[in-house]
C-alpha cells in the first residue's frame, strides 16, 4: 500500500481500515466452537490428515471464529458411535465412510464403495452433478444429518493372499478380512467374509486367523507391513473401485451457523474432497513402486473368470438389496442411469486414455 | 436455539451474541473489491460458470466483505490480455488456461494440456501433491503472478472431420482448428494448424476455411451446433486429454489480503477445481448421448498407427520445448518422473476399472 493511501485508510479510522483489509475487530471474538469425531485413528494418514485439513480451512477463512476439534476414534466416541453421535447432536460432525452405516441406512452404501461400481470421477460426477447428492440427503434426513463428500481413495487393491486365486473354487472357505457389500459378494462364492479392525489385521494374517485381507492402498499397506505376512498382492480392487469417504453434519447445528459459516464450511470440505484424492494419487504410486522393488511383492490380477463371477454375485447383492428396501431402489436406479451414461463417455475418452501408456 | 439460551446470549451484548453466530457487524463493512477477466465469453457455460461461482462462493464466504467482480473476455480486457492485466495489476485476478501464454512462459503450457499427458486426475494429483505446483509457481512469480488449478474439462473429444482419417497421410494438408502443442503436432504429420477464435469455428467450418475443428466436448460443442457442419466426430482428445483451467492472482494483490480472506480465495478456487469436472463428466454424458442417438453423429476413433504416429511427433515437440528453454526442461522432468509412476499405478487400478463395462 502506497503511504497517501494508507494515510487516507488510517484517517477513516482504524477499525474501518481493518475491516477494509479483512480482518476482524477483536472485541468480537466469540468463535464458535464444534467437534468433530471421526472413525479413523487419530490423525490418520490422508482419511483422518483430511479431516485436520478441513478443520484448518475453516479456521483459517473464519479468522479463528468458526474452529472444530478434531477427535479420533474412540478419544470421544467410539469409531462406530460417529453416526449416533452426530445424528443426535453429541456432537456437531463426523468424518467417515457411507457403508458403515448400512445396518441404519442400507441405501448409504452406494455414497461409499459399490463392488464393480464407479471410480472416483465418476462417483464424484454422479453425487455432485447428476443428482446423487439429493438422494443422499434424503437418506439422512431422518436421522437430522446432512451429508457430503469428503475425500475419495481411488481405485483401491483387491487385497493380500497367501495362496493363488485362480479360479472362483479357490475363494471358498477363504476366510478374508472384507467389509460391506464387498464381503457379501465373497460370501456368495462361498467365503468367509470376517471383520478385523484395522489395528489386529496384520497378527490376524501372520497367525492365520484370516487367510487374506484387504486395506486401503498401497502406501496405507505398506505402512501397516501387511507385505511381511503375505505372500501376493491381487489387483484390482473390484470390491472398492473408488470409495468416497464423507462428512455428516448435524442438520440443527448447521442451521444455527451464519451464512458465511455455512458456506466457509461447504467449500473447506469441498476443497478437501478433491484434494484428498490428489493424496491417494500421488502417495499410492511411490508405496506401490516401494513394495515392488524393495519387498519384491508379487502383483498378480485376479483371472478375468474370477472378475466375470464376482461381478454377477455383485449384481446379485445389488440386486436384492433394492428388493429389501424402497430407497435402495431409488438410489441403485439413479446410479444404473448415470453408469449406462458416463460408461458409454468413458468409453471414447478415459478407456482410450488407458492405452496411451502402451503407445 | 431455545429462549433461555437466547436471553443468556442477548445479555452478553448484542455485537457478541451477533459474533457468536458469525455475523459481521454491519459498521466494519467496507468490503475488498476485486476484478476477475477471464479469457472466455461472458458467463461461458461450465467455464465462466465456474468463474462466477468462485467469485459467489468468496462473497458468501466473506459475508459479502470480499467481492469480485468477473467479466468475461472483451468486456474489460481482451481474452489474450488476461495474462499482462492480472500481472500488471490492472486487475486482481484472471481465469483462463496456461498454454494461452506460451509466448511470455513456454513452460506454462504443461499446465494446461499436453499431447499424449496426463488425464485430468493425474493432473490435479501431479500439481496438488506431485511437486507440479511449486514449479508452476517458480513459472509465473517473475511476472508477479500466482497460478492455481481452475477447473479440468476432463478427456476432450479429438475433433470433427469432414472426411475419414484412415492413415497420417490424411492429416497431410489438412486445415485445422488446433491451440497450442497439439497444433505443433499436426504440423509434424504436414497439417496446418489454424487458430480460429470460438465463434468463428461453425461458419469457418461450414464454408470450408477449416477442414476439421477441435472444441471442448459433447456438451460445448452441441451448443455450437458443429454436427451440423462436420460428418465424423473422432476420438479420442490425444492433444488435451486433461486439460486444465487456471486462476491466476496478481501476488501484490493477493499479499495485501488478511489471512482469512487468503484462505477463503484458495479454498473457493479449491472446490472450484474440482465441481467442474463433476459437470463436465455429468453434461457430456449427456450430450454424447443426444448427438449420437437424436443427431445421427458419427463416432470414430482415429486408427492405432495414427495415434502411434502423433505420439512419437509430440514427444519430439516435448523434447525440442525443453531443449529450447531450461524451465520448460525442469517441468517436462518432473512430468515425466511423475508419469512413470502413476502410468505403473494406473496398470492395476484405472486401466483395470475402465474394463468392468464389459464383463
Amino acid at each position: 500500500m502506497k503511504r497517501r493511501e494508507f494515510i487516507k485508510k488510517a484517517g477513516a479510522g482504524a477499525l474501518a481500515a481493518s475491516a477494509a483489509m479483512g480482518a476482524v475487530p477483536a472485541m468480537a471474538a466469540k468463535p464458535v466452537m464444534w467437534k468433530m469425531v471421526t472413525t479413523w485413528p487419530p490423525h490418520f494418514p490422508m482419511l483422518g490428515e483430511g479431516a485436520d485439513y478441513m478443520a484448518k480451512l475453516v479456521d483459517e477463512m473464519s479468522g479463528g471464529k468458526f474452529k472444530i476439534s478434531v477427535y479420533g476414534g474412540g478419544e470421544l466416541i467410539p469409531p462406530m458411535g460417529v453416526f449416533d453421535a452426530v445424528s443426535q447432536g453429541t456432537v456437531e460432525i463426523g468424518h467417515g465412510a457411507a457403508y458403515y452405516w448400512s445396518g441404519k441406512a442400507p441405501a448409504a452404501q452406494f455414497f461409499a464403495a459399490v463392488p464393480f461400481g464407479f471410480n472416483a470421477q465418476s462417483q464424484n460426477a454422479w453425487i455432485t452433478s447428476g443428482g446423487g447428492l439429493a438422494l443422499w440427503e434424503e437418506i439422512y434426513k431422518p436421522f437430522n444429518l446432512k451429508p457430503y463428500l469428503g475425500g475419495n481413495t481411488g481405485v483401491q487393491m483387491g487385497g493380500w493372499f497367501n495362496k493363488e486365486i485362480n479360479s472362483v473354487a479357490d475363494l471358498k472357505g477363504l476366510k478374508m478380512r472384507i467389509p460391506g457389500l464387498g464381503g457379501q459378494v465373497l460370501a456368495k462364492a462361498g467365503g468367509n467374509a470376517i471383520l478385523v479392525a484395522g489395528g489386529e489385521i496384520y497378527t490376524n494374517l501372520e497367525r492365520g486367523v484370516i487367510d487374506a485381507t484387504e486395506w486401503v492402498g498401497p502406501y496405507h499397506d505398506l505402512k501397516l507391513g501387511l507385505h511381511k505376512v503375505a505372500k501376493y498382492y491381487y489387483y484390482p480392487g473390484w470390491h472398492e473401485p473408488g470409495s468416497s469417504l464423507e462428512f455428516m453434519v448435524n442438520i440443527g447445528a448447521y442451521e444455527k451457523l451464519s451464512p458465511e459459516f455455512k458456506a466457509i464450511l461447504d467449500t473447506a470440505i469441498g476443497k478437501v474432497n478433491g484434494w484428498m484424492l490428489c493424496e491417494f494419487e500421488a502417495k499410492n504410486n511411490d508405496a506401490l513402486n516401494e513394495l515392488v522393488t524393495k519387498h519384491k511383492v508379487e502383483l498378480k490380477k485376479f483371472p478375468d473368470d474370477v472378475l466375470k463371477t464376482l461381478k454377477s454375485y455383485a449384481d446379485q447383492v445389488l440386486d436384492e438389496l433394492a428388493a429389501a428396501d424402497p430407497m435402495s431402489k431409488k438410489v441403485y436406479d439413479s446410479f444404473k442411469s448415470f453408469r449406462s451414461k458416463i460408461y458409454e463417455w468413458n468409453k471414447v475418452t478415459e478407456e482410450v486414455y488407458q492405452q496411451f501408456k502402451y503407445i
